[in-house]
């Protein structure tokens, strides 16, 4: 598991006094950056290899303004090409949004996904979650 | 069907060229104001009554920085106290993403979900999409 | 004289009820898309050869969720190879904020500043606005 | 002097491969938390007592991907009632970005400015930078 902690800012609230939901892909974003550097560890957009598939984010409860917002970011599935990363937010104690994105290595010269080599595999093992730790840290949180 | 025509705008394009995926929640938000008018004709924040509850969106091709996009917006699917909102991001005639996101009509002050007024519910049925319609739509983008 | 009208989204609106501070500065670059048409007609990243070197940007009042905002774009001064973008946000015949861009025509290839070219600048003299019709947009606003 | 760090995520960089101009204003906002907190400790909307009046950003040199960015915050100017922050987005070594933001200690009841109160001025004295030292981290930036 990877930890980011993120302060919110002031604009990172809307009229309803909580973090707004367009904040979070960002935020994830963020997160991510230590998986993007299994594939590309130099940050060189000329080759970089991976494309955003799909998102989805559950905004469980409210994040405010006067507290910093842990991100842990896991790796909740893998396949040839594809995998999927699993991120939770939390502040004050309490899980508030979860988003699950879908990311594919490509290879942008030929056009198509390309398999993931075997280096990067072994490092996304270490950071894996599986759906039996996903549920408890779902229910850890319902009792809290 | 709603439409809205968005210029993407420099800071909406990453380094590798096309709008970022961080930047498609804010346009579906943008492009739901009027099904929050529904809700709230005067956009009253103190008496909001709407939680956004997830979404999740789907990057079928990518949106570049010199043509306006336009969102197209439905209602998908209704239930007693929360409805789903169905988005597609348009350019150059081709579909580009696909957004769905859960909202729930909240009594802030009773701290509950409430019912869908009748009247609100007339509204969102003249702009409905059925499941047939989106698979449609998806079948055309092949084709084009 | 440039004109683009922006429509507010739930995100812009900060804790205090307003559009955000940070969000003028990409609803002033999206209305700048204009001027750097003159530069690069086809939006092209590899060939791009504008820098933006600062920005100012005055909070005169207030804007607002409900109502849509008109930013007003004119060319404020023309130096040999850089130029300053003058922007006016107006919301309900109230003059909301000022912005004064300077960007700089630069050749990227011999990392320099380059001559802005004289078929630019008479598009630019299309759309110059002296300091003296500044001076007149905010007292008509404030007998507004 | 108040230090923050910032790690850029792929989303604020553009077509041209460095931080994007837009993003900045963002930065700034969250390193003036601390400021924020002298006025409003709670970070309480309902009671908030400050209004953005203006700021201005030079851009010195550009912002990377790949490297943690350093925002260094200090007061530069006290008035009766409004104050002066100034910032240096720093990164690698280099001054990178300079912010200069103008607040206004606002009774919103009243609707007028107040007075900033004597403890609050003694926490700013802390953390005053003088015009000479502003130019003496310009140069030290151009030396290296």
């Amino acid at each position: 598991m990877y930890s980011l902690s993120i302060t919110p800012k002031f604009a990172d609230i809307d009229g309803l006094g909580h973090v707004n939901n367009t904040v979070l892909p960002g935020w994830f974003e963020q997160a991510r950056n230590q998986i993007y550097r299994y594939f590309n560890p130099e940050f060189d957009f000329k080759n970089w290899n991976l494309i955003l598939a799909r998102y989805e984010i559950d905004f469980v409860s409210q994040l405010f303004y006067d507290q910093d917002v842990e991100i842990k970011t896991w790796i909740s599935h893998i396949g040839r090409s594809s995998f999927e990363v699993y991120q939770e937010a939390w502040q004050n104690d309490t899980l508030s949004t979860i988003g699950k994105t879908v990311l594919v290595h490509f290879d942008f010269k030929a056009q198509k996904s390309a398999k993931i080599p075997p280096e990067i595999l072994e490092q996304m093992n270490e950071h894996l979650i599986t759906a039996a730790e996903i549920l408890a840290s779902k229910h850890n949180n319902k009792k809290a």
